[in-house]
């Protein structure tokens, strides 16, 4: 049976005002829909029910989890006492849902990226399930590359193994971490390079044998809490082990490691809108470039004004005159203007009210 | 004993989203302190105590007065039913007060006018009260022109009368209204132009004389209302006379035509702020020109940001980045951003929201 298991545990200030240490982006309506972690469980359906869906956060969130996905069976919250990375993260999710469904097929999402349509992503799903349905293989989806963006990841893509749902799949050549600007454009140009979407698709077993055999120190950590899976002290256990737990990024510790990565070419459209900026260029723009996302209704009154990213968090008017290409955040205690390509310099706004003690704010 | 009438009962929404039709200019701490009505009377501190303090507003108005003036005597609030222009509103303050001292002199003064520093604001009204203290003078404040602003009124001098504290008296040779440019130009260039504050000084007795004499059709209006003053039925002859008055400027129906108008050239910085632009001109900037307007506090966080005028009526943190030259504008149910030489644009945001039915928003 396929499972997912969506990570949420991120935390972060890129869509500061309206993210906090505490509200992070997969816990906000930042498309203008629903929470953005909602969404990615919503895109599953029906591949995926919710009794089969697990989602992975730490203990600040969970109560945010629960509040955007109040249909999602409790027991299927899985709460890290710390961040380790994505390897522990995984692990724990395939250790967990190997105990209930030994034949388990899992995809694994990132909880906050932008994805659509929803049909193409599911045809997607379906053929990275087929590819991934035989032992050994770790199947990742791989975006084609629109531009030569430095704040993704790029995989290299080899022979062409087969063809599923007419998408074609790929052995690994390697990973690659964000790279600097010439070396994004060489990746661009080769034409052998794929953005590393973060989502993955393998068998259970896989890849718990996988983390048996390149991460043992993980693999015995695992095997120490999944002897009280469905106990008492399941929480306990996982609360003392976890934090000794190598945090390694499962690229890395695994798929880097392993014969059979596979990356499968996605037909959708993706992003991780990291920024104000990026979510500009994800949503749809009026015929003056304007884009507004008001989650509880409200109002862009542009006069005179292009290429605007209008939010606000509460029902309001925001009116722009005579000024083009800005950003323009409204929330409860907080107003945010940017120029839009300076946007991702919230952090610097951050650091600034950190450094005055304002961590309320941050 | 010197009197003061305070003409608060204008309308508009140059300062919208925080000015709206039933909440304007005058009510509002828009410099950043007290609401301007409040101002104005303060700085009349200790000229005329507030038993000698007249406020002349409308029904819409009253309540707000008495908010932001709590100290004022009811009774010296007097209730325009309708708008008529200034010249029934200084004879009908006259009126009152010359009933309760027939020797007063009155000042009179727009409840929304920016005048620093207040110790040369009070030379000069010690120096019109001189000059205003026979028959016939009637004094007004004329500000020596900086540039040729086309949105003011002006006063041509003539020969000087006398010096009062130091200030010259001119007789005055004529008012001329908002002029066009290149006569704005042409006044500053002749040197004998004085902008027109729209503050007189002058004996309640002179006042009404020359209504009398000038505007006998206000005089006989006002002499029934007088009839009432003290008396029960007041308010309701000056609701049932009132808005049969003639609506003139005070400027067009009585100074224009007497003998004895005199101007003094006022040693004190002035402005209507008939906009944020104009706000953003007559308050404090720090180094990189940036103003922070918070009533009731907030935080202006610029970064890489000059030449910002920032307000908020609440408490709030405003974060511009990257974008120079802007005013953003924060209250509880809308955002303002404007380049700042276009926020008299505001007035085409107040049309949209007319047009589509938000009456509630202007």
């Amino acid at each position: 049976m396929l499972h997912a298991v969506v990570m949420a545990g991120g935390s972060g200030t890129r869509f500061w005002p309206e993210s906090r240490r505490n509200r992070p982006k997969q816990l906000l309506p930042i498309t203008g829909g629903q929470a953005m972690l909602a969404e990615t469980i919503a895109r599953l359906d029906p591949l995926v029910p919710l009794e089969r869906t697990w989602v992975v956060t730490n203990a600040q969130q969970v109560q945010g989890v629960r509040r955007v996905c109040p249909r999602l069976p409790v027991q299927n919250i899985l709460v890290e006492p710390v961040g380790r990375n994505t390897a522990p993260c995984v692990g724990l999710a395939a250790a967990v849902i190997a105990e209930a469904d030994c034949d388990a097929v899992i995809v694994v999402l990132p909880a906050d990226h932008v994805i659509s349509p929803v049909d193409e992503f599911q045809r997607a799903l379906r053929a990275a399930v087929m590819a991934a349905d035989q032992p050994g293989r770790f199947v990742t989806f791989g975006i084609p590359p629109t531009w030569p963006a430095i704040g993704y990841g790029y995989i290299r893509r080899a022979a062409r193994t087969a063809v599923y749902e007419g998408l074609d799949c790929f052995h690994v050549a390697g990973f690659t971490e964000k790279p600097q600007a010439p070396r994004a454009q060489q990746f661009i140009d080769s034409g052998e390079y794929l953005w590393n979407s973060g989502i993955f698709v393998w068998r259970a077993r896989t890849i718990l044998d996988a983390i048996q055999q390149h991460m043992p120190e993980l693999h015995l950590g695992l095997a120490r809490i999944a002897e009280k899976i469905g106990e008492s002290g399941f929480q306990a256990e996982l609360d003392r082990v976890y934090p000794g737990l190598p945090a390694v990024p499962v690229d890395v510790g695994i798929m880097e490691k392993v014969e059979g990565a596979l990356v499968l070419s996605a037909p959708f459209r993706w992003s991780d809108v990291g920024s104000w900026k990026s979510l500009y260029d994800e949503v749809k723009h009026d015929e003056h470039g304007n884009a507004a996302i008001f989650p509880k209704g409200g109002t862009l009154l542009a006069e005179d004004a292009r290429g605007i990213l209008a939010y606000s968090s509460e029902p309001q008017i925001l009116a722009v005159i005579g000024v083009d290409d800005l950003v323009v955040v409204r929330t409860a205690d907080a107003v945010l203007v940017a120029r839009r390509d300076r946007a991702e310099d919230v952090k610097l706004i951050v650091d600034r009210l950190k450094a005055a003690g304002r961590e309320d704010a941050t």
